[in-house]
């Protein structure tokens, strides 16, 4: 199974699908493909929080700003899962958190483990999506994430000696929150669909005033369960789906209501 | 086959299909993830135009506007399709028309069934559609269609008895135009991406007047077969792919061009 | 393999699926379904830029502003790829591509072969893609390509002698850049979903000046290999990777900061 996720829109995602398929005949399963553009960090979280629901595979990620650059391509392997993408951050996060649930279930360590690739003479040098990073994805499909280390040149892809550590790669990490029993200083890290802000805020922060209201930069909401615990339109801070404290309006955009945008500095007060 | 249907936009499907996949080889086909937000009635008629189109196949639709609160978790049989999603309406129409075509199919009688779940303690509040309906989906796909009346506790669902009726399950009813031969008294039920928007009166009002003017809330359209009929830019009534009348614009869009929305009150006049 | 191009956007393309996957086990890969509404060129220019790179597989487009006159309905076969859809020209430019890439491959010549269908009473008139096209492609994909010729009248689907030449069908023609060493004028092909504007004009056009600024319709910009190799914000022209001249802004979009639209012209002078 190969994974992909990028911030291409369409129809760029499905060159990059001919191109495995010439190549693979692995299911292949859309993360998203609008993650926000060129934003490295938005794309780790995302990755992070959608990867690990998934059984083995080979995730490609592209979303490189970098692209045509000397920024490197990167294979990074945790556990039975191994990821493809740029080496601009945006696959530690998942990895990790990967590695973390495969430490778990299997009461050992599992490393994460980063492998560099050279090429050469790509087709473009604007669509590595789909010039280097898909061929890469397919390579590592067809020779199995266990044997990432016998990996032969494929392609213009020139395999190089494995780095047995992540010091020499670009990590992304995301902002750490102060928080003490009256009041929580982080900051929004993404912005869903449905309009929620979603701060880097414990949802544990929540955990003794459901009911209660709490201020979220001055502005008055209902600590809530559930949506619906308000009524439609109103203001309620939750724990949203990931364990972070979001911002929302029932039936409504949050990121309207308060005012709030991805990077903003957010203070919670109960 | 598993379909997928919801209103998350991207990428929740993904956590969706990553949690099947741990569970199930099922193939997965997006139905639509930009289903309009918590409209369970919008939700209600798109599922009805296209889950009949497909093969027997177990339906995930989550529209959920009342998740965390205590509404049930509901999985519908209809002949060799069954439907799984919070009971909230949304899957009744769709499973109308399943039986009704597999009636039709087998010249017998295809009743509507509904079971019931219980969930402990899904892993969030806010994300049933990752924690509770997307293991529901691919539990009964593992079980087998047939077989939903012995389907063990899987996971934190916990079986309880079939309801024999649909008698104590939340409905969604499409509102009944009025409707004689002059004139046509119905509701927008939805506009679709081209911006046409498609009532509930049935196409035969049109039977008789192909060619003529047709008064749309006062404003004249004429009544065609196909779009490029009229001139681009012109306005038409026609009877659209779903059997009712549609208010378009040839090459642009219905809505802005009748100020019509979902949920407005229409009449047509010949 | 059956791939999925339309400009339907949601949840239509789900009705083609099921059609298809009544008829057929065919892996189905979404192509775009928001391709430029109703623009054949447009989608005659991604379906080029697209499928190519595939694997052997039938082609379903629907970009169809015609649906329910009497335009034909087309098959065209190129080397082992078919494309099915309305005879408007959306076709050609792609069956072209696929039949150059094959001669080059096998060393001889590869045709475009086109064939009509006649069908009669499709379910819909305004949704042919569902009634009409994608029983057509399910109908082809299980024949197999290099059967076409003995394809048996399918469904409502009625075979007629192919048609040896192209000449019969609508094409679709993509206009042709005046380059001197100096100044190259052309046109806008389309903007793609980064905002980068891709032109005509072939990147040759640029070989000798990266570096060095470019006017486009008089606005200066810089010529360059990788978006960022100017600042965040600036304007600059590349060589896309469809090989054409594209007119961008590193992390932002082009169309707004040259303003440049689909169909207008562009000149380029070094």
């Amino acid at each position: 199974m190969i994974t992909l996720a990028s911030d291409f829109g369409s129809p760029y995602p499905a060159a990059m699908k001919g191109v495995i398929l010439q190549r693979s005949d692995a299911r292949l399963v859309d993360v998203a493909h609008d993650l926000p553009r060129q934003d490295v960090r938005a794309a780790a979280f995302w990755c992070r929080e959608t990867l690990p629901y998934f059984p083995p595979a080979v995730h490609l990620v592209v979303v490189d700003p970098g692209v045509g650059t000397d920024r490197d391509a990167l294979v990074v392997r945790a556990g039975e899962h191994a990821l493809v993408a740029p080496d601009n951050g945006v696959l530690l996060p998942a990895a990790r958190r990967l590695a973390e649930r495969a430490a778990a279930d299997s009461d050992g360590d599992v490393p994460v483990e980063c492998f560099r690739y050279d090429y050469d003479d790509p087709a473009s040098a604007t669509f590595h999506g789909r010039d280097v990073f898909a061929p890469a994805a397919a390579a590592v499909h067809e020779a199995g994430v266990a044997e990432l280390e016998s990996l032969d040149p494929i392609d213009h892809l020139e395999s190089v000696p494995p780095d047995a550590s992540t010091d020499t790669v670009v990590d992304c990490q995301f902002p750490e929150p102060a928080v003490d029993s009256a009041t929580a200083r982080g900051e929004v890290l993404v912005v869903d669909d449905f309009g929620n802000v979603i701060t880097n805020i414990p949802g544990a922060f929540l955990d003794d005033c459901v009911g209660a209201d709490v201020a979220v930069n001055g502005t008055a909401a209902t600590a809530v369960t559930a949506f619906d615990d308000v009524d439609v339109g109103d203001r309620l801070v939750t724990v949203g789906s990931h364990g972070y404290v979001e911002c929302d309006v029932n039936r409504g955009r949050g990121d309207d209501a308060f005012g709030l945008h991805p990077g903003d500095d957010v203070v919670l007060a109960v």
